[in-house]
């Protein structure tokens, strides 16, 4: 599987004239040679080159790369702290165009500058970006796993509605919950909010406890055999007044419409324009304050979004969030949210948690 | 206090020939104009030039720059997402070498870089690591208490220690401690470690409990009125062998004589190698796997540290960590920290916890 990005990475790197790319970016790196660690304020470089060859610069602390399928094609060079690993960088590169990855730390990049007079850095992510944004089919099998342990989650979350218990006993019981479905800690911190505090894009979960009334948005998700789930899902505590019902079922259109024409073809901006224009149309353009959606994958928010500014097109093997919201600051927050595989002839939704307005009444003790 | 703070350092920025700094690092910018957002991937930059102009770059999403103090003197851009900030960036800079922050993502150099196509773009990080290095009296008030914060979360540790709770249990109390003496979370993930865990420097918190003789490993810290503290006691799960108390011994001499030699004008290399040598000539070099210590203000890991690597010399009002160790694999971790400010005619230890060798008893249930 592995060879196959590599050679996929090098076909688009001769499209483009790039020469050599610098990949920094740790994920990047594990999704490429299956090998991972987390190098802090160390260097950790992987520079693939036109010419196919690849070398791995890895400092002596680093674990040790033991790939063995990848081993022949990966020549690793180990160095120790104060050595000057960037001149021998600078002496493995061709000459001509070298990506850079996105967040590489600048000092890095200027000290190499300084020592490869040459170097004619270019931005590099992209390259590997746009190959992880299409799934394989052994990654959507994953992902779909890791989205029906999420939808597990969410059902056992729905249970404990009921409990009336504060927004942060909550969380801890969705760490449990996580825990027992062998997945591997929160995907991003998870929001657990009540009433207003949904509506509040800042908010960080507290003592708050649920009143009657309330809506209460539950956007969650987890890591499971490396890759991420993300779903959102608002319910209410006890009946909600009749606003409230109009808002969810406002959200709940905009999703479902924009998942009804998700396909090949079709441009990222329009989905979020038609998940925004019926939002718009019910009277509560304003409060839909964000993008409609985020690509997801080995990392909860990866490259390519679903905004207004996005006008690529959706391929076979995206996977992405659709996420309307309203927001009425100091009363309610709604959101309802899946993630989507784009396939041949339309999307798979990965989550299949209702989307009825579901009301829990409080447990009488 | 901030006034001076940018005054001294564009009296730097001169001396260096540097024309714009650009700052991107939060701390960096908080500790200039006093505020602080967490930008995610978004830009967030300080451009400051020789000619004492400050530009801050926000984006329409962070909270407003409200700095009664410094608001006559920072100009505010605010920019939305997929305006082009930097164009504006690149208008504001003076002709010359342009300082770059040393962890701001390549991908905003190498924006700038094609539209500046004059920047002369240098390393800039150590032009504020250089001021951020030298606490003002108000920060070694502050660093002082939040030392003595430290030392009380360690005596409430301490009290705990002959219950023999697991180290995960023990790491919970912890936090709950913190929080009971108004300090603002951990600092760094705590190290509560028995026995031979305290050898394995990459051992996470377990549930393992402690064993007879067990050296109990406990490295902790946390932020209190935002910088942070750091300290190492180890301490003893019931009578140690004898080999365990040498080693202690051998690593207490080796912090003390580090102390005892502190004081403006030493190099920090040679700090280093006086710890070393008690260490090597006790037979345990090859078990001393780390450098002395490192630097801590705002984060707990500054420019500048205590290794074999660092010529610099100490200056008063540095703040560091000395924290010989002694790692058997399979047997026992001994480490004693401390935290020193750096005075006049020597240095002032912020940490009063005892460092004779401490024996808990496990208490009969």
């Amino acid at each position: 599987m592995y060879h196959n990005r590599i050679k996929s990475l090098i076909f688009n790197m001769k499209n483009l004239g790039i020469k050599n790319l610098l990949v920094s970016d740790p994920i990047s790196i594990d999704y490429l040679i299956a090998y991972h660690t987390a190098p802090g304020e160390r260097l950790l470089l992987l520079n693939i080159n036109q010419n196919g060859q690849l070398k791995l610069y890895l400092n002596r602390l680093f674990p040790a790369f033991d790939n063995q399928t990848l081993a022949s094609a990966v020549e690793v060079y180990h160095y120790s702290d104060g050595e000057p690993v960037l001149y021998l960088v600078a002496d493995h590169l061709l000459d001509g165009p070298t990506g850079i990855d996105k967040n590489w730390p600048s000092h890095f990049l200027l000290d190499l500058m300084a020592i490869a007079d040459n170097l004619k850095p270019v931005k590099g992510s992209h390259l590997i970006d746009s190959l992880r944004s299409i799934k394989s089919s052994e990654e959507q099998t994953i992902m779909a796993n890791a989205s029906a342990k999420n939808d597990q989650a969410m059902e056992a979350i729905f249970k404990l509605i009921e409990q009336g218990l504060p927004e942060d006993k909550m969380v801890e019981h969705l760490a449990n919950i996580y825990v027992e479905l062998d997945c591997e800690g929160f995907s991003f911190e998870p929001i657990i909010a009540y009433g207003a505090n949904g509506a509040d894009p800042h908010h960080e979960t507290n003592q708050d406890q649920p009143q009657l009334g309330d809506s209460v948005v539950i956007d969650i998700g987890s890591y499971y055999q490396g890759y991420a789930s993300d779903m959102t899902r608002t319910v209410f505590y006890g009946q909600p007044d009749e606003e409230s019902l109009t808002i969810y079922n406002t959200v709940r259109a905009a999703n479902e419409a924009a998942i009804a024409m998700i396909k090949p073809g079709v441009k990222f901006s329009d989905i979020d324009l038609t998940a925004r224009r019926i939002i718009e149309k019910a009277g509560y353009g304003p409060n839909f304050t964000h993008r409609l959606g985020h690509s997801i994958g080995r990392e909860v928010h990866e490259a390519g979004d679903v905004s207004q500014h996005n006008h690529d097109k959706v391929e076979v093997g995206n996977v992405f969030s659709i996420e309307p919201g309203i927001y009425i600051p100091g009363k309610i927050g709604v959101r309802i949210e899946d993630l989507v595989i784009v396939t041949e002839s339309g999307c798979k939704v990965l989550n299949s948690v209702s989307k009825e307005p579901l009301i829990f009444h409080p447990k009488s003790l």
